[in-house]
């Protein structure tokens, strides 16, 4: 197993588990009062969600903050499964391999010390280039993109094009 | 045709289409609750924009996404052209060509793959420096500014100098 | 004394003191119409700061500014020590110390100088990689991250790797 | 005159012109609906504007945008002139010359194409790091510092330095 390369294991992957700050977010949160702390989206990560979406991939995001904006964007780009607020990442990994999610076809990227234990139950834990160090180490893929610039992308991209469905007729519309 | 340099072929176009995300903005949208996706604009760009329209450049924005605020500032600087919501860009051009438009006095600046099309198509296809790699490929110039840092203020000073309308008593007001 | 590297001065440290504007952020302020000046944070120092109030560390915030958002963030993140509109910062260590903080066991990082005089009365003066020069000539620990890029992160997880109380069973929930 | 270094010019300046996009900002404007394009400031810059203010410095803002929250920001700093909207930047300096203004103890920074009419008519013409090139070339000064990442801080501590008036008593508050 351990020999396998992370492209290798990637053509096997379905499911993809994807952190929010910090992976598709640069960690930077706006401070507004009365509101949830406000985040930004890179527009090339957004385009690689919805079109990940329509080509049958299911991907989750697990996010332990709170952020009405970003749940409202991620709705808009298909995303069905939304988690936040999750305290415990690795709780929130068992219940959803107790609706049926196999951890032997699903990815993990997360950037950070909330993230370890879940990343490193499922088969590719991969993490943004700029992730904390304890990240790294347990990662089987670091993405060149730091996180919020495109390294969302970058994964979901692989995945498409080891399935031959990158530049399909879909990708072309949004 | 082909062994034209971009600046030869730039000395002809009066048809500027510009994408919006990750070419005047630099990919990222702020999500707010309730509104849309928030972009930011570069005053470099904006300033290029004003007056290029005032020297009689026709500019028209294409966008895949929805932004009030950008349509709004668009507005101010004079563009009046300003397609948003495109889901299909190229059949946005099939439109813009049965109103008119002339692809071989028109160049298409784009960075990400719903962009590909429609920029084929015309007489001069660019992009920022950093578009997606399928952008660049297809590109016959590539702007060293990348989006939302003054790509767009690139390419039409360059059409203006071209003009001899760049530093005109125009250019001391806005 | 001179002769004690950061660290183990850091080892006997269980006070921080931190500035805002430069340290939790970097520099920018975002200018609303009729509300304070709106800052953003790290989530990696989020992180780090909630974590260690858990673990038993006393973080103060002192800042110049005024910022309601800010201040709400920091009280989700169990952060009771607030002190905004803080004009004299100097002034207010005094209060601090009347109040029983040991100036011995006190770290203060801040980048400007309006936090100087306060810094160079406790124990271990810190500052981001950013910080003006007159703030990193006095500084016995100088991050190499800058001001909202995780310097608090930095200096709080050395903190707590010190006393073994970083990768902690707190350390994988929020 | 033109063998004298900038210092030397600046050792006689007392009033400051200072425009706003890509000089107190990155350049960037965010475009929210139904309100002015939203900048940023520089916490360091904002210091040096207040305590420039307080050492008896006469700044002014000539800035062709409009923008509510940077004019109650700067009214917050102390800065008594602050001209937005303006269209023509040196017919504006036409005003302020009738109303007592000395050209010859007159810095200007600036960034773009409508500032350099008047920047040419002032002593000391100065501009960020990553002005125009057009402005670039008739600068007297450069600073190290891009536009809204403390190019203004940069002149105005030059500035005060050069009076002894940088670490003042006054320095040391807010």
């Amino acid at each position: 197993m351990a020999s396998r390369t992370y492209k290798e294991i990637l053509a096997n992957i379905d499911h993809f588990l994807i952190d929010a700050d910090g992976v598709l977010t640069d960690n930077r949160v706006l401070l507004f009062p009365g509101i949830d702390p406000v985040r930004s989206f890179h527009s090339r990560d957004s385009y690689a969600l919805q079109h990940a979406v329509k080509e049958g991939l299911r991907v989750a995001i697990v996010s332990g903050g709170r952020s009405q904006g970003m749940e409202e964007c991620l709705a808009r780009l298909g995303v069905k499964d939304r988690f936040f607020n999750v305290a415990d990442k690795s709780a929130k990994l068992d219940e959803l391999i107790a609706s049926g999610l196999d951890p032997s076809r699903t990815a993990y990227m997360g950037d950070d010390i909330p993230d370890l234990r879940a990343m490193t139950r499922v088969a590719l834990p991969c993490c943004p280039a700029d992730a904390a160090e304890e990240v790294k180490a347990i990662s089987r893929y670091i993405s060149p993109k730091p996180g919020g610039m495109g390294c969302v992308r970058d994964l979901l991209e692989q995945a498409l094009k080891a399935r031959g469905r990158w530049l399909t007729e879909n990708a072309h519309t949004w």
